[in-house]
């Protein structure tokens, strides 16, 4: 039976708990005893209220005193100082994991605080949702979801099979990255939508004709404005650890609206026909690559490795001139 | 009984025919008799395949010769020829609305186009999907939503009862509303929302990274980038139709987005957590205040008629100065 630790009992660490405790039991983590931990001893007891972890560790040293697979889901800003309390705390042989949503920073930390024995593998669930806290947890958050593992060039193979299995037993499909490349892809994936669901939010609420205009809101603004009820703390984090990916997509973002307002102020109907008729296009093709987006959709059937290439090519297309 | 002729089956005109034919009994528009047209044949015969209408018309001579109350549920661009076609076939008393969604320029083609005698009342549901065509027509589609009514100012109380009753027939809630408000509102909560999901689209998938990004793209990205996958003919014609209005939300975005983009070089973290922590307050209490959202969901209890004011206080908010 594996001994793992999850510290920070929030929707992730506890989702994460609860799938664990319901693994298949052809799983090689299998009935796992999993300790929880979290500052708050509120959402610690909460978490062991739903089962979702079998102890409370009251204290830091408690969670990692046998672990063999230590789990970080706190906010990312939390993990630096967490990392550097942690490493008198940890035998050589543990395997350390995260599940925050930026990488480059986080595995700077981990090189620079972690002992050398120590096995660090990153980690990033493509799941969520805005609610937040234990009694938000699910047990199915991460069926189906792809899991972005970035192992530390130090670590172990045995490690990195251990948390890739931990991948396979919350239903998720590991998908291997490097840190730069994961958070100049999140960046335009996943925290772009979350900067323009708030940018409506506040370009429609700042009009002192709000009042007015929200009854008449419908499914179209519900949807594109979701995520805008995100935690502000841990986009604030995350935003702040992925500044210069996050500008560059923001920067995109402002010039094709730029482009749209232009057309629409020339008339050019045509050309915005081939703009939103692009969009479409692009938009289907994803929708059916992708069938699996929440749980009990269906299976991505086989993720490839990513091919590593420079994260600048990102913001530099082939053709395009780099400014001197 | 009520002789309704719908013009147009796509999405809507067939939704509004399965909507009035599955009406409460109690309803002054009960066992209506529907007859449908659309330039398109085989869209008629499809809605009257899913019993949305009753008859089949072969023109729009015949879809208007003893309708007391004409439906334009056509794209907004077709509608001023329709206007024009029209006119010498409707007699007077004929009862005329549309389901456009921009109102401005439809309410000045009315004045400028139809007899004296026929009374026109502007209408706007404010429902819909990205389906499109009669296959993906909904007789719920209306349930609980709230219907934009503009009546022409010529136009008879008995005949804005009518439109009325037909919109509360279809589980709809009239808004009444002057048409250059409408169009300054919806262009913020319904075409601005648009613009911003084809905008993620189209600066994501411009970048060579796209092929790698898209599968990482989970829920967050789908919500926000749903509406992406609307008609693009639709979408242009919308847009075309209430340039001005929307040229104003799209500098509001820019605004926003540059503001964020700003935060972010400067690394402002307490200016990125409390515009965060507002576009989160503002759009709690919105979705608090609007539980009906789709079909199913909560109705609303009650709609004040909208104060009238001027649109251009949309974008000079109180306290703000004016450009000299």
């Amino acid at each position: 039976m594996t001994r793992i630790s999850i510290i920070g009992m929030g929707l992730i660490g506890t989702s994460l708990g609860l799938a664990l405790r319901s693994a298949d039991s052809t799983s090689p983590l299998a009935q796992p005893i999993i300790t929880g931990y979290d500052e708050n001893r509120q959402a610690t007891s909460a978490a062991r209220a739903r089962l979702a972890i079998d102890r409370e560790a009251r204290s830091l040293a408690e969670a990692s005193a046998d672990a063999e697979i230590v789990v970080i889901a706190t906010p990312v800003q939390a993990i630096r100082a967490l990392f550097a309390r942690l490493a008198p705390l940890l035998p050589a042989g543990t395997i350390v994991t995260d599940t925050a949503s930026t990488k480059t920073e986080v595995c700077s930390w981990a090189a620079d605080l972690l002992p050398a024995g120590v096995d660090f593998i990153g980690g990033h669930p493509m799941a969520g949702k805005e609610q937040t806290g234990p009694a938000a947890a699910d047990p199915a958050l991460f069926q189906g979801a792809i899991y972005c593992l970035i192992p530390a060039s130090s670590a172990r193979q045995q490690a990195v099979d251990m948390v890739e299995a931990m991948v396979q037993a919350v239903g998720a499909s590991p998908y291997y990255i490097a840190p730069e490349e994961h958070d100049a892809y999140v960046a335009g994936i996943s925290h772009l939508p979350f900067v323009l669901a708030s940018t409506l939010v506040e370009a429609t609420s700042r009009s002192p004709a709000w009042p007015e205009m929200a009854p008449l809101a419908a499914s179209g603004f519900r949807d594109v404005s979701r995520l805008a009820s995100g935690d502000p703390t841990m986009y604030r984090d995350i935003c702040m650890t992925n500044r210069l990916a996050l500008r560059r997509w923001i920067d995109e973002s402002i010039a094709v609206l730029a482009e749209l307002r232009e057309h629409l102020e020339q008339e050019r109907a045509e050309q915005l026909y081939a703009h939103f008729a692009h969009a479409r296009q692009v938009h289907q093709a994803w929708l059916q690559s992708t069938p699996n987006l929440r749980p009990g959709e269906a299976q991505f059937q086989h993720m490839p490795r990513v091919e590593h290439r420079s994260w600048l090519d990102l913001f530099w297309p082939r053709g395009r001139k780099k400014k001197e």
